[in-house]
């Protein structure tokens, strides 16, 4: 009989890795797979390339997700990564498979949400493929974007002693997410019941709508900074790290004390029972930044408000820690998100 | 309640029609929707993109498929609508999604046909996402090229009296899959039975396996040959021939005896009991380019032995006719493939 390897036993990750194993290029190629996008050309702008997919019953969940939100999430996510990569997203080709389900309606509703999303990046939808699926919906986006030769933003170029800081808060998304799965039970078991959601608006909605940081993109290279590395955190903040981390052969620490997170979703994930520290840690989907820069950058950027300084890269000895708010020193772990 | 189109009122063109009317770009760009793939950029050298996506049950039947075929002409569909704008491609990013009823070999037996044609048509695998899917396999590719600005070709430059050339055999991709099909109910209704396929290899091939025809680009290049419309052949050559006039503003005229279908193709599509014109015209997938010429390249190119000469643009007048083998002039209707 022959072998069979089931993909769980790899992961997400692990499948990559053994695929993408390519070496040599035809073409001139800064990076290939590895990074938030791929970095192409050899001359003084960069042109860059990134692919995410999104499935239904995998990647979101229609009974709660309004078609006009997920067009500009499926958006958002792909120009994060043009983001993470210290790039500026220039086009979008958007591939859409659906079943019979859609009416016209529906799909010019996802289409709104695309269109929304490129306003907001300045990004032009550029092509596509249209197609019927057996199976719900499907979108696969593409986004190009370029960044300057000088200034592009790789994970493993991240040194000893930088500086670790993170845009924004992290958790809400995760615990959005609980809030719209528990009014969805509700909402099946009993039909009348209308959903609460009011009291939870900005998880909701950074559940549902995510932006990608453009903006702190434009102001790092205001500030004249440019990151020693950046990666987005879609998967989780304790995930992304060690992707930083491993990648650039460092180690970090971080102080729990320093971890952004909103005064709502502290609270509410305490309502859902959760360790608001978990669900920064783990929750994923904030699509915030993470990023390190060298100490001498420090005095440029200490007073933005939405920049937050949660740790340091040290040489590789003992491990990636958490600095508890009682001192400990406790064991990184990445959780992430497991799809397979 | 609210209104409710269904997309099949519309069709994928009409879809896509009312979906893609952007008004104004951020970036430049000589071609977003509407064509083989866009283009982009305002240089001597522009930039093409290209997204297809391919979906289990609609566009591949994994029981005959063998997943390296189908890794392979998932790029060469790609590569194909590069070489219909008379560009080079550089570079693809592979978007996939499995359900976990493929293990890690299968995948890898995927990725083996996807690189081999990356080899064929030298591009590099720059990117990707690999995702888990509740419903089967999803592979959505999207392909980077480039074109000299003074060699792109366009669907809608095609100008009277401008002759009409199309590359290889066509119909023989669509009696392939005939062939497939009966294999298949034979196998379903009687598993002892091995499938007979071995006197249809050429037409399985063409289904299973289909090239781009990156040759003839080459080829055109050095007979100094730019063509002045070109597409590729995905859906049947009526319909691709609709696309040219219709978005040229002219008519065309095409001959019968002069269509090019192989020998066993003809035969086999007889004993299907189909007419092998319609599966010329309307059989689809044969990733053929059709293209015009002006006159006075035709000398330059009239030995080829794989350029065909099958007609004329005329001006607007009086409708898109075929002129049979015993002289009538039939109106050529495009039926195309139905996905929706």
């Amino acid at each position: 009989m022959e072998k069979r390897t089931e993909i769980s036993e790899l992961g997400e990750f692990g499948l990559i890795n053994r695929l993408n194993t390519q070496a040599s290029f035809y073409h001139p190629t800064a990076r290939g797979i590895g990074d938030d996008a791929a970095v192409l050309g050899n001359g003084d702008t960069l042109s860059l390339v990134t692919t995410d997919m999104l499935l239904e019953g995998v990647h979101f969940d229609l009974s709660f997700t309004p078609l006009q939100h997920l067009g500009y999430k499926a958006v958002a996510v792909n120009v994060s990564d043009i983001a993470a990569m210290n790039g500026i997203p220039k086009q979008i080709t958007v591939g859409i498979g659906l079943s019979n389900r859609f009416s016209v309606e529906a799909v010019e509703a996802l289409y709104e949400g695309i269109r929304y999303a490129c306003a907001d990046f300045k990004v032009d939808l550029v092509g596509g493929d249209t197609t019927a699926s057996h199976s719900g919906l499907v979108i696969s986006i593409t986004a190009l974007g370029e960044v300057a030769k000088n200034k592009v933003c790789y994970r493993n170029t991240a040194k000893a002693n930088d500086i670790v800081c993170v845009t924004g808060d992290l958790g809400a998304a995760y615990v959005g997410l609980q809030v719209l799965e528990r009014e969805k039970q509700v909402y099946l078991s009993n039909p009348e019941v209308q959903p609460e959601l009011s009291a939870y608006d900005y998880l909701v909605k950074r559940q549902l709508k995510p932006s990608a940081r453009m903006d702190i993109i434009h102001e790092l290279a205001d500030l004249g900074i440019v990151p020693t590395s950046m990666i987005d955190i879609s998967d989780g903040l304790a995930s992304e790290l060690m992707h930083l981390t491993s990648q650039s052969g460092t180690e970090v620490q971080v102080y729990e004390d320093k971890l952004p997170i909103d005064t709502l979703a502290y609270n509410t994930a305490v309502e859902f029972n959760l360790d608001p520290i978990t669900c920064v840690l783990n929750g994923g989907e904030d699509y915030e930044l993470l990023f390190t820069i060298s100490q001498e950058d420090y005095e440029k950027v200490k007073k933005h408000a939405d920049i937050h300084f949660i740790g340091f890269m040290k040489a590789k000895e003992s491990g990636n820690v958490l600095i508890t708010k009682n001192g400990n020193a406790v064991s990184l772990k990445a959780q992430g998100w497991v799809h397979f």
